[in-house]
């Protein structure tokens, strides 16, 4: 068991919390539990797969420690982190009468996370807040950081707020049952924090990863992006920098619909674009790319990644426009925020007119994307 | 023009904000405008009454003060401050395009303040946010302290959050349209600063208020809520004092359906019940009550006083146990947290068992009660 606290500034109480790592940590975990739930009532926030893939285990350990707790299942899927699994949420909150010193736990990947972390985040202006993630995406990203959000029609987590939790407890075990896209989306996102210049995972990735890599992964992404959020929780400066591949990466998946993309295939290709762009306004150093593509490749990630990178960019690009990670008022209304690599490590905010953009991209073909694996 | 700072620790960045009180300190506001919103891009939110009587002086103000405005209208009253709503409001700020450096203005009483400030404090995660409010309510209370929220059918303000304006401004000219009714729930809150201790609010109610009183109040109330509020922004301690009256309120609201009862009458109640609560508890000063009564009665409060206060108090009490203000784990969830006072000006919370409580009301007379309004 390895156990990583970030320690934020700022308000004064209960800033300052654990993550709990490594294999079968879960069985392991009932004194930071019970530290962070001490009324020992809770309700857990899961989907209808993990749920009923892990739920048992969840339900006895929670019953052996003497826990009251009601179970909140909402469908597996993106779908599900919308004002209306909202609403639902906030019904069953009622329904088990939750307090202020009750405890909401998100039991599952990105998706119930953000969910319940809104819920919680929101429900009598906050209640404390536990992260069991069950996907690798959400042990290395989302679980680490304190964003929650729903998405709304017109894009991915419109609706949200800052919230941290009290505690995370990654368990490894419980990724034995991911399937292949999922791991490849949480592949993604460590190998992002590699792109940003963490030398371990930097290390890690270049050579095939084996699965003995898994709980250093883990614990070097949640490092990282510790550092991250200790530095800036409130994304308004270097934070930014985690939005590397995002910016595409949101267009894609609104473009395409929720659910075509896992998040971290549209992150990897959202990447690789980024460093695209890089190249083509030459503020990479070349070679850029193919490093990138390289770290992809040993992390063993297969899924969505076309051969040719800027195919179809011009369909989905007009949807960058409207990404929530774009400021700008009414004079710069067009102004695309783009964090560029000068060389993989070295990461910048590179702001770009909208029509520039276009521009890089003008002499790709047009017509739709043709992904590898689009079956 | 008065202004008052209410400043906040924690954050660093942007937690301290005017308050800008007077009589036509909105024809005098650009300066405080154009600094709280720079992009001069702002969606004001207003329901249709109020944008009805004064959205026209607004719109001409925000135009040759060079703003690009869009209003987004919500029908009056407290079915508003609904999940509902919020989503009419996040579809209007995507049609708008706000951004994270544009401004949502709050343009009338507490039900929009509540709102409109709940749905900046989530979209994007946060944007700026203003407050200009239209009810005396709203001037002397809800305007200030940050607390926004909507409601849920199992009651009030139960998904909301803390949310910080960049400026008020309490413009009294704007009161001149408010009824009787609005005028008297406004009154009662003020009132309740005096009951927790404001000497000058306690000298202006030991006779009937004046008209001329009126920015004075304003002023003193806001002071005083800034008080409790800078001293607990996130209502862990001395805030709570602030709820006198309240508990009361809210299962009197939600017992006989929103709208029934004006927030400020229920609370006006609320405060006599409490008083009565002390007095029969033996803890209060005789008179405590009476006098109470009497700052009400120079308020020139009428609406729902009741001749008997505690007519009826044993069928709405259940509601009280579901009140967010009542916290308690497993072993303690029938204990209530209610404000009593000593005396005028020394309130504090006192924990009872809800058993307890009924059995100070088991010799009242059952049944409806008889309001002197209801009509």
């Amino acid at each position: 068991m390895m156990t990583l606290r970030i320690a934020l500034s700022g308000e004064a109480s209960a800033r300052d919390y654990p993550i709990v790592i490594g294999d079968r940590v879960l069985w392991e975990s009932r004194c930071f539990l019970v530290e962070a739930c001490p009324s020992r009532r809770v309700v857990v926030v899961s989907d209808d797969r993990v749920w009923g893939l892990h739920g048992g285990v969840l339900a006895t350990l929670l019953t052996q420690w003497g826990f009251v707790f009601e179970p909140v299942i909402v469908p597996e899927g993106e779908q599900s982190k919308s004002l209306t699994c909202l609403a639902f949420l906030y019904n069953a909150f009622c329904g088990f009468r939750l307090r202020r010193d009750d405890t909401v736990i998100a039991f599952g990947g990105g998706v119930v996370g953000d969910l319940a972390g809104f819920g919680a985040a929101t429900f009598l202006r906050g209640v404390p807040f536990v992260q069991i993630p069950t996907t690798l995406m959400a042990q290395v990203d989302s679980g680490v950081g304190g964003k929650v959000a729903v998405n709304l029609p017109q894009g991915k987590n419109l609706a949200g707020c800052f919230y941290q939790p009290r505690l995370v407890v990654a368990d490894v075990s419980l990724l034995e049952t991911l399937d292949k896209r999922d791991w490849d989306s949480g592949m993604a996102e460590a190998v992002k924090y590699a792109a940003l210049g963490d030398d371990g995972l930097g290390e890690i990735f270049r050579e095939p990863v084996a699965e003995s890599d898994l709980t250093r992964i883990v614990w070097l992404c949640c490092a990282a992006k510790g550092r991250f959020v200790m530095e800036d929780e409130l994304d308004q400066g270097v934070r930014a920098l985690l939005n590397f591949g995002h910016t595409f990466a949101h267009a894609l998946e609104t473009f395409y619909g929720y659910g075509t993309y896992r998040h971290g295939e549209a992150v990897a290709r959202g990447m690789l674009i980024a460093s695209e762009v890089g190249s083509r306004l030459g503020v990479s150093v070349p070679g850029t790319g193919a490093a990138l593509k390289g770290m992809l490749d040993n992390a063993g990630i297969e899924g969505r990644l076309t051969e040719n990178v800027d195919e179809g960019v011009l369909d989905f690009l007009p949807l960058i426009q409207a990404d929530k990670k774009n400021p700008g008022g009414v004079e710069a209304v067009d102004e695309v925020a783009l964090v560029l690599l000068r060389e993989l490590g070295d990461a910048y905010v590179h702001k770009i007119r909208y029509e520039d953009l276009v521009e890089v991209f003008a002499n790709s073909r047009s017509g739709l994307v043709v992904d590898r694996c689009l079956t």
